[in-house]
């Protein structure tokens, strides 16, 4: 836990949260200014701040939680799809530092959320950079 | 492998692509309409269409490798932050039906991708919502 966490302090119960699932390891709530509603955010109990501080134990326990909750959220909003989404960084659009995955349902022509115009490479540039990732796997 | 999907293709080595990790569950390839350079999309090896139908065994799998390759991206491109994206659905911005999870790099300022106008809940509507979640988990 870590002090002036909003999410620790969720977690904890010091801050009131609309719960909708829990185990040892994670709490899932209703995300208070949802993409649309039924947006469930499931946060770590442990803070952890991003992707890039994630143990592979710990790691594996989290698309499992997240696919059970993404078929709660469907079967309940009868949406049309879902984003499951992770930040990291400002940069990214994180805005609490303590790791969480969005779960956000979504509907035929809701809006343009999550979209971007593609960018291109240039010629060779994408297999020098396929290079470059690999040394740093 | 289904017929007529592209990343069962890739998969295959039947359409290329820029191959930035693979082992017996995923393969990892540049995405060729990214939104940043250095954007990968990791590919599921056996073909499921996406996370509704992910088994929990299976789906243990896939965060250990997506932070993987997370850092990679983060260190290879000295980006600012980093976006985890798994769309399900059309209307979710899913185009290629065969699960897939986005990796994209992300820069201060570098544009507004994935951001959303927040929606608010009516008095008891969040509650109520909540208890609807809960019974299909």
């Amino acid at each position: 836990m870590k002090d002036n966490c909003i999410f620790c302090k969720i977690i904890k119960g010091e801050i009131p949260s609309n719960t909708v699932y829990e185990d040892d390891n994670f709490k899932a709530i209703l995300d208070i200014a949802p993409a649309n509603k039924g947006h469930v955010i499931v946060l770590t109990k442990e803070h952890i701040e991003n992707v890039f501080e994630l143990e592979d134990d710990f790691a594996q326990k989290i698309f499992p939680i997240v696919a059970k909750i993404a078929r709660a959220v469907k079967k309940t909003l009868r949406c049309d799809g879902v984003n499951i989404l992770q930040n990291n960084g400002t940069a990214a659009g994180q805005t609490v530092f303590h790791l969480h995955i969005h779960i956000i349902p979504r509907y035929e022509n809701d809006n343009e959320l999550l979209t971007w115009e593609a960018k291109s490479y240039e010629d060779g540039e994408a297999s020098k950079l396929v290079e470059e990732l690999q040394k740093n796997l």
